[in-house]
């Protein structure tokens, strides 16, 4: 089936102009009536899910993907979310730095909607629910393209979230789900910029990357972490040991968990070996520089780290350990591989804390924890739609008010410029 | 002489991290310092300004165009402004949304640079150096790329800039110039998204154009204002009128002028002509709808208005006057019209200024003033890099704290994810 994405990107932002006159209680008794829906309708989204699973278990999709495909199960907790944003506070509409200029002039800011998202994704069925939920709550338009492989449960889910929509009375075309895997779509949507405000890239480093480049949309990448731990010799190491095992094999599958370890030389030999053992416990693999293989030997599951090493982010069970002279050569390795996203230092040194909080250019600094917190329910925000690692507009876990703009309202008595 | 546009983007990413050892006091120290010396070395600066001017004149551009380019007698007030600079708060290093969390973790936010600007604007070289003083001022290194009708009085500011920065032992390369017109390096710039943080473009719609359609990097897209103000029926027509002249006249040249009125049916018999007869005063000319005809027969200056001129920005003294039914029209009128820059009513009902503000989506709404105060200074942030229409990152008067970003900042005691 063509579609004609003009029309999309203009029926999106006919719908965001309307979305803009319904109330905090008129959004939050959408993303209600939407969580009941998804749970009255679970037979008719679990059969679309199931065809989506039959075509990947034909087609060889591992077990792990296959895992992240399934809605079996899963609806509850999607709609319980749902219906936890709608509990949220609701920044549109929120009021700062009101002011009376010398002149009389009265100014103020307020917080809008951003007007029109675009999401695009893959895998996950549960980013359709999760992304409209924090569209509606933010009375932002969305046009959302999963990936081929889910999209028939996509289908099925944005066909209930529109019927809901449209027998409560919201405008139409507020959700539109792209329902063509054509990749030229995808394209054409990076170039909607008459109508899209924000493009938000949910995926790999090569989906990043593709978005950054053809887009005439603003785009916010982010996702992608190589992160570190760097431990100096100040540190306590059993901490330490228990901080890299938390941060490394907790959910070793997402963007925050650790990928290499930097090591103080002085204190090389009494943790390297340690942390090899604790890990060795959930069956970590290392990536070894020839220091530390000093003190690694015999050990199982220890290799020597191969040049793109320090370059990868791991996504699994495996972690880099390097030995370094000191904070200097820390910051330095860390400054030159690192995503930006998530890195930290154990360390009982506030001068060394200090440096390391303000030298490393990472949207979040950790002294004395575990990098897994980079998430936006973890940091208070409620919920995430994405964590950005790029410096403009938002930076680190995305919440609601990151899917916000703001305006500038001018109040005077005929005022006029002298 | 062929310039590598890589290692400029290397250069600036180094500088920027260096920088970040300048404590506020030093910064300030520099732009005091930098201010003098464009005074002692004035008659070197415009040698080179000379020159360009002669070639101008040669090339026959235009007498607004040479004063555009001119720094004759310009130089106190350009040092006084990076003067002004250095008086105002930083940004940088400014803490905010500290907290503790339940499970004790303590965070917050902090400011930070962006990093590397790339700034690309025409014509003026006072830019040169109004754009340093904000870079400088928030720790940002800065890539700039003038017009060529300046690149001598470019290359003569920013010599002086460096060999200042120099002796004062800043980081080298913190103030890159593109010292060749060549238009390859614009685009080279565009891509350096490894190294530059935000792009920065002043000057007309197709270079905004342009930025959007090749760059790899944020860009700030603005500073196109095709601005409107409704004139309902309750409004006061003395002040109206006074706000009309302001809004068009006071300034023509610039983004936040008036381009076009919308006047309220009822009203439009009484306000028309005496609108046209206070802006004849400053020799305005009027495209006129129909109806708005009607009520200027026989007046100077005025023609019907054609299709493409309320999608115009004037820039001069041209104002479009446009007859509407109310306030619904005129919100349909400025939605489709408008480039979201500055648009006000002007009425003394408070339903309809709280409906305007709040429909109309553009960065600046306003209600009984000129729209003429959209500006950084007017707005109290003390200076202005540009005025942004996006609604990403900072929307409207961007000063300094829109040349930063944050990152979060988490401290705990060996704390771990559950």
């Amino acid at each position: 089936m063509a579609v004609d994405m003009q029309l999309i990107g203009e029926q999106a932002k006919t719908a965001a102009l309307n979305l803009r006159r319904f109330t905090t209680a008129q959004k939050n008794a959408a993303l209600y009536t939407i969580a009941d829906a998804l749970e009255t309708h679970s037979e008719r989204i679990l059969q679309a899910n199931a065809l989506d699973l039959d075509d990947a278990r034909t087609n060889g999709l591992s077990a792990a993907m296959l895992d992240r495909l399934s809605l079996v199960g899963r609806l509850p907790s999607i709609a319980a979310d749902m219906r936890h944003v709608a509990t949220l506070p609701d920044p549109v509409g929120v009021e700062f730095d009101a002011r009376v200029l010398e002149n009389g002039l009265r100014i103020r800011r307020r917080r809008v909607p951003l007007g029109v998202l675009g999401v695009i994704y893959e895998a996950r069925p549960n980013v359709t629910v999760d992304v409209v939920a924090l569209a509606l709550k933010t009375s932002n338009a969305v046009i959302l393209r999963g990936g081929s492989e889910t999209l028939r449960s996509n289908v099925a889910l944005a066909d209930i979230i529109e019927e809901t929509l449209d027998a409560i009375d919201f405008p139409p075309f507020v959700v539109q789900l792209i329902r063509d895997s054509d990749r030229q779509y995808v394209r054409d949507l990076l170039r909607l910029d008459e109508y899209v405000d924000m493009i938000i890239p949910r995926g790999g480093a090569t989906l990043h990357k593709f978005c950054r480049e053809n887009s005439t949309v603003p785009v916010i990448t982010g996702g992608i972490g190589i992160c570190h731990l760097y431990v100096d010799r100040t540190a306590d190491l059993n901490k330490a040991v228990e901080v890299i095992y938390n941060a490394k094999v907790q959910r070793p599958s997402v963007c925050n968990a650790l990928d290499t370890i930097l090591v103080q030389r002085d204190i090389a030999a009494d943790l390297v070996p340690r942390v090899i053992d604790r890990l060795a416990q959930a069956n970590v693999c290392f990536k070894v520089d020839e220091e530390a293989a000093k003190f690694a030997d015999g050990k199982p599951n220890v290799e020597p780290a191969g040049p793109g090493d320090w370059d990868t982010e791991w996504l699994s069970l495996i972690l880099g350990v390097h030995v370094v002279s000191g904070l200097d050569e820390a910051l330095e390795h860390i400054n030159e591989h690192s995503t930006d996203h998530s890195d930290g230092i154990l360390s009982t040194d506030p001068t060394a804390i200090e440096r390391f909080l303000s030298e490393v250019d990472s949207a979040a600094v950790y002294a004395n924890a575990s990098t897994r917190f980079t998430d936006g329910s973890q940091f208070g925000l409620g919920a995430e739609i994405a964590v950005s690692t790029q410096k403009l507009h938002a930076r680190g876990p995305m919440g609601l008010e990151e899917l916000t703009s703001y305006k500038w309202i001018v109040e005077g008595d005929g005022h006029v410029r002298a």
